[in-house]
């Protein structure tokens, strides 16, 4: 019952992207060494969150990443569904069937039904402009 | 982000055996086909429940398991940490230190600190005692 390491590394990444200063890039190397995240994993996290429309990605030599929106737009619910899919916490809450003889009425599903709801409300709420440092 | 399998199969075991009529034994067999949990597995959970101490197993043809103790002084939190050890949704709330830069104060643990306390407290509250079907 733990968050992948993946989708770990990726709120990792725009906590950190989203305190560069305006207009800076933030390069593979640089967000690595900041976060202590293996480059080739980081590497592939960058590039689907490009995919997913949260990062904007520039080529080259002085090449690499920004945010593709304001730090508050982007929650942690959005970076963990792009990285790892819609969130649940139990089979049961994602087929809306566990299979035994009570899956219609199961009373433990009710409980993490509720608990599901309550954890992805958190996570909608938790934005990144919330973790960005005030300047000095 | 999900509970296992195994803790899951645990709580619908311990569900099924808490319904049981007083002095009842519920067999392997009788557990794995009210609750669709594959067999094999099912014999080594609830040889893991009872090394817990939280079922009493009865050797013999007509030997089986029930709860050691009242469904009301068992909890989800009890189960799950007696199937998968401490609850933690992050490594950096289990380990303290996720080797970031700024592990010390690092703002994204507190939401993970948070959540977890949440969760806990919740598993902690959600006892069987709830899951006992009144008696027809």
């Amino acid at each position: 019952m733990r968050l992948s390491r993946k989708s770990d590394y990726a709120l990792r990444a725009i906590k950190h992207l989203c305190n560069l200063p305006k207009g800076k890039l933030g390069s593979i190397n640089s967000v690595a060494a900041a976060e202590n995240i293996p480059r080739e994993f980081l590497a592939k996290i960058l590039k689907d969150l490009t995919r997913s429309g949260l990062l904007v990605s520039y080529q080259g030599v002085t090449g690499g990443y920004r945010l593709a929106l304001p730090a508050r737009e982007i929650t942690f619910l959005t970076v963990m569904e792009a990285i790892d899919g819609p969130i649940h916490l139990n089979l049961c809450t994602e087929l809306g069937d566990c299979r035994c003889e009570e899956y219609r009425t199961c009373p433990l599903k009710y409980f993490w039904e509720g608990q599901e709801k309550h954890f992805i409300k958190a996570l909608s709420r938790e934005h990144f402009g919330k973790y960005k440092k005030s300047k000095k």
